[in-house]
C-alpha cells in the first residue's frame, strides 16, 4: 500500500474510526494533526490542498486525498477480515455505516463535541435550539442500536466489522456528550466486546484543551 | 439474484436512487409504497417486519430486509459498470455517497420535502428555526460538488458511476427546495449528462398531494 497520512483532530470520533481500524489491521499512518476549532481545517491551503469541504478525517493516499471516514475505512480495510466477501453482507456492513454517520454522528457525536469542547452554555442560538433534538434523535438512533444487539454479538451476521468500528467510534464515548450507556445494555456490552478485539486502541483523548 | 422488492415513499430522492440505479442495470423491482406524512413507514407492522428504523427506502432481498439507500446501491449495482474495480476508485465512490448522505439530502433533500409537501409555512417552530442553517449547508455542499465538477464530467475519474447515482437523486430536484441550479453551472451540466445514461428513467414525482 502506498503511504498513508491522516490529516486528522484527535478527539473526532470519525478520526478515531480509522485510527482503530488501519490499528486492528496493523497499517501504519502518520498522524498530522489540526485544532478545528481555531480553523485550521479551513484555510486556504487546507481548503485546496486537503479537501474542499474544510473537514477531517482526510486520508492522505501518496498523493490523493480521501475525505470521509467511511470511505477511508473501507480503503484501508479491503479486502481483510473486517470487510465480508458476501454481497449481501457487506451491504449490511455498508447500512450500519451509513446509519452511522446518518443518526449517530450528528446527534450523539455533535453534542459530545458540544458539551466537552465548546460548552453547552457558549452555543450560539442556533446550535442551542438543536439540543434538544440531537438529544432525542441520539437516543432512537442508540435504541435501533440497543435492538439489533439484542441476541447478536457484533452488528453484522455475528463477525466483527467496519460497522462495529464506525459505530464504535461515537458510541463508546456518548457519555461525554450526557448520553446515559446504561440505558442500553447490550449496547453497553457491545463496547466491551469491541475493545477486546486484538490490536484495540483507545481513542485517547484525554485532552480537550 | 433473489426477489427484490423496494419499500419507498415515490417522491423520495433517496428511494429514486435505487429505481435509477436498478433501471441502468435493467434490475427488476417490484416498488410498495408508503406515505410518510401518514405514518406509513412508523406503524407497528412496519417497524417489527420491515425496519426498526421507521424509514424508506429498504430494500428487500428476498426475506433480508436492508435500509439505508447506500447500501441498496450498493447491493445490487455489486460487479457492475456502476462500481469501480479499483480500491482507491472504489473508495472515492463511497467518498461521494457518505458526503451526499452527509450534506445533501439533510440539506438539499429536507429544503424540497419541507416546500413542496409540507410547505414552509406549516412547519413547526423547530424546523423553521434550521431553515436557514439547512439552506447555507446546502449551498456549500453544492459548492464542493461544483468545484470538483470543473473539468470533469462525471466524480470519479471521468466514469459514471454510483457516486453520479447517489448526488443526482435530491440535486437534480434541488429547485424543488428553492435552490436555483444556475448559480452552480458545472453542477447543472452534470445533471443533463446523467440523464443522457443509457436506462435513466426519470423521478415521476408530479404527485405531491
Amino acid at each position: 500500500m502506498e503511504d498513508l497520512t491522516l490529516h486528522q483532530y484527535h478527539n473526532s470520533g470519525n478520526c478515531y474510526k480509522i485510527r482503530l481500524a488501519a490499528a486492528l489491521l496493523n497499517i501504519e499512518i502518520t498522524l498530522e494533526d489540526y485544532d478545528l476549532v481555531k480553523g485550521e481545517s479551513r484555510t486556504p491551503e487546507f481548503l485546496s490542498k486537503v479537501s474542499s469541504n474544510g473537514s477531517v478525517p482526510v486520508l492522505q493516499i501518496g498523493n490523493t486525498f480521501l475525505p470521509e471516514s467511511g470511505a477511508a475505512l473501507n480503503y484501508i480495510a479491503a479486502g481483510s477480515h473486517l470487510v465480508p466477501k458476501d454481497r449481501l453482507q457487506y451491504a449490511e456492513m455498508l447500512r450500519w455505516m451509513f446509519f452511522e454517520q446518518y443518526q449517530i454522528e450528528p446527534t450523539v457525536g455533535s453534542l459530545r463535541f458540544w458539551t466537552r469542547k465548546l460548552g453547552l452554555e457558549n452555543l450560539d442560538e442556533a446550535k442551542k435550539g438543536q439540543v434538544n433534538a440531537k438529544r432525542q434523535a441520539g437516543s432512537a438512533a442508540l435504541d435501533v442500536m440497543e435492538q439489533h444487539l439484542s441476541g447478536r454479538r457484533f452488528f453484522v451476521r455475528e463477525k466483527f466489522s467496519l460497522a462495529d468500528v464506525a459505530l464504535f467510534g461515537y458510541t463508546h464515548v456518548s457519555e461525554q456528550g450526557d448520553f446515559d450507556l446504561s440505558k442500553w445494555p447490550n449496547v453497553k456490552a457491545w463496547c466491551e466486546r469491541v475493545k477486546e478485539q486484538p490490536g484495540y486502541v483507545p481513542i485517547g483523548n484525554e485532552n480537550w484543551s
